[in-house]
């Protein structure tokens, strides 16, 4: 299998604490890095549990409040002292460009890198990066700005042949590929081998999602539906819930409704105030709606 | 005494490492706390030494390299999200203002306070800050860009009048002030009683001088002759003298040989490159030359 982990940076909100660092977190598919967010202090982040700075290869903002994007700066000069060549991408929404212009310019003419920014669509659910691997798609969320959620998908991957069936049916060579596709085998006498006969199906994909910061809102459940992980925002516990409303962001409680609605496989609970010096209270409010919740924490790895 | 205490935030250079913080630094004078130098993290420095935001009275940046400025941002949003009303000035080189422009106007209709940019003189020595007690000059220091370095100047406190000696002249309570500011007293009979008779000098007045970033440059003697404390940027050990010549940084002996000529009666060393796992050298190679050297360090509190 290859590598599918999501390692916890910060799982604060917007006052940091001592106890908890804003928002960001890395998703390592098969070594090559692509993060959510990027607080203050990221880039420290990084440093300090070791994750490989020349392997980060995008960057999605989910939106434009400051404790999801103030860490960019550093982090691109950064990038830059340390001599980066490739292009960074950076996916979020269009006025990030107006922000952060007059830093890239002012860095400009040292930047050993260029930037590409990639607009995405604050209203409306589309794909916005694929490889050969992966597609990421980002959707909306409900908060008091544009705000999107992202969803990482593994794409499908071929079946597995069955090898006593190539020497069985002899099958030639430049015929694998399509069948581990899913088509079925056709001997030289015309008979038709059904493909579940010669091949095994692969590991399911698996899917990663991402919902912060946003108010409860079912109309998201169609974007994460089934997905192994979600990353859901946890601001408050249920004694805040008018709080929670008020500032569109979600209870635990409703985290957890969220996860049981899309019938997902685990819930991470994060973004929490800077009010809760403990977070047992939000755990046991959504484990009791949803038992398979952990809380996020700074230095946490999800493996897929 | 009157508190006038520097804590060291951050004494990192351009490459945050896991050891030390890019720079910044509080000196609290009387219980206002005026700020040099902001990088990113500022703000988790703050809350980790358990020093009062509410206190922040001005900043003060060097230069606009992003080490120095990228946590204005984080800074300035928490500020507004704890409600402050009081306005904040800071006093920079006049392109921060492009710089800081988007974010600000992004943030702007949240903002709970009015922030002021006063632009500093790149190449002369002037007063930008003046109160009761203190004087703020900045001056020129040698770096890639306009850099300013600043000398905080306790102003002369009144003489302590001898109170035997009020009783002795019988002098009136309207001619104290005068008398504590450095005059005779002039007696009905005509008979000038000089000064020093009446009164004792106050405790002389206090000078802290922070120059960072800068190369080795004999033209700042003059700004910082006789301070009390300086802080003085030691990027690099003497083997690296060439490449601190190249990047316009200091070494720790050059940072010596300044305090030295300057006068100082102490210096402490910063702004540490990130290649240095432990600063022993430095330390050695500055008090060869002043022996009145120490290391700064996060967290760390000078008191004078």
């Amino acid at each position: 299998m290859t590598r599918f982990d999501i390692t916890i940076l910060g799982c604060g909100s917007a006052m940091p604490s001592t106890l908890h660092h804003p928002p960001s977190q890395l998703i390592d598919l098969n070594d090559k890095l692509f993060m959510i967010d990027c607080g203050e202090g990221t880039q420290l982040q990084m440093r300090k549990f070791k994750t490989r700075m020349g392997k980060l290869h995008a960057l999605f903002i989910s939106h434009l409040h400051g404790d999801h994007i103030f860490g960019l700066p550093g982090l691109i000069s950064t990038l830059s002292l340390l001599g980066r060549t490739d292009d960074l991408h950076i996916y979020s929404h269009r006025e990030l460009d107006f922000m952060l212009k007059p830093l890239l310019i002012y860095m400009g003419s040292h930047l050993s890198f260029r930037i590409h920014l990639h607009p995405m669509n604050p209203s409306q659910r589309e794909v916005i990066y694929e490889n050969k691997t992966i597609r990421i798609i980002s959707f909306p969320l409900k908060h008091r700005i544009d705000t999107n959620g992202f969803l990482f998908e593994e794409k499908e991957r071929p079946r597995h042949m069955i090898r006593e069936m190539i020497d069985f049916y002899r099958i030639p060579l430049r015929q694998i590929a399509a069948i581990k596709a899913g088509a079925d085998f056709v001997t030289e006498e015309g008979t038709a081998v059904p493909n579940n006969i010669l091949t095994t199906p692969a590991a399911p994909p698996r899917k990663y999602a991402y919902c912060s910061d946003t108010a409860y809102a079912p109309e998201i459940i169609p974007y994460i539906e089934g997905a192994d992980l979600l990353y859901h925002e946890a601001t408050f516990a249920e004694s805040e819930l008018s709080r929670a409303t008020e500032t569109y962001h979600s209870t635990a409680r409703q985290a957890a409704e969220m996860a049981a609605a899309a019938r997902v496989k685990k819930l991470v609970i994060g973004h929490f105030s800077s009010r809760y010096n403990e977070l047992e209270t939000l755990l046991q409010e959504a484990s009791e709606i949803f038992p398979q919740t952990e809380l996020a924490d700074e230095g946490k790895i999800l493996s897929l």
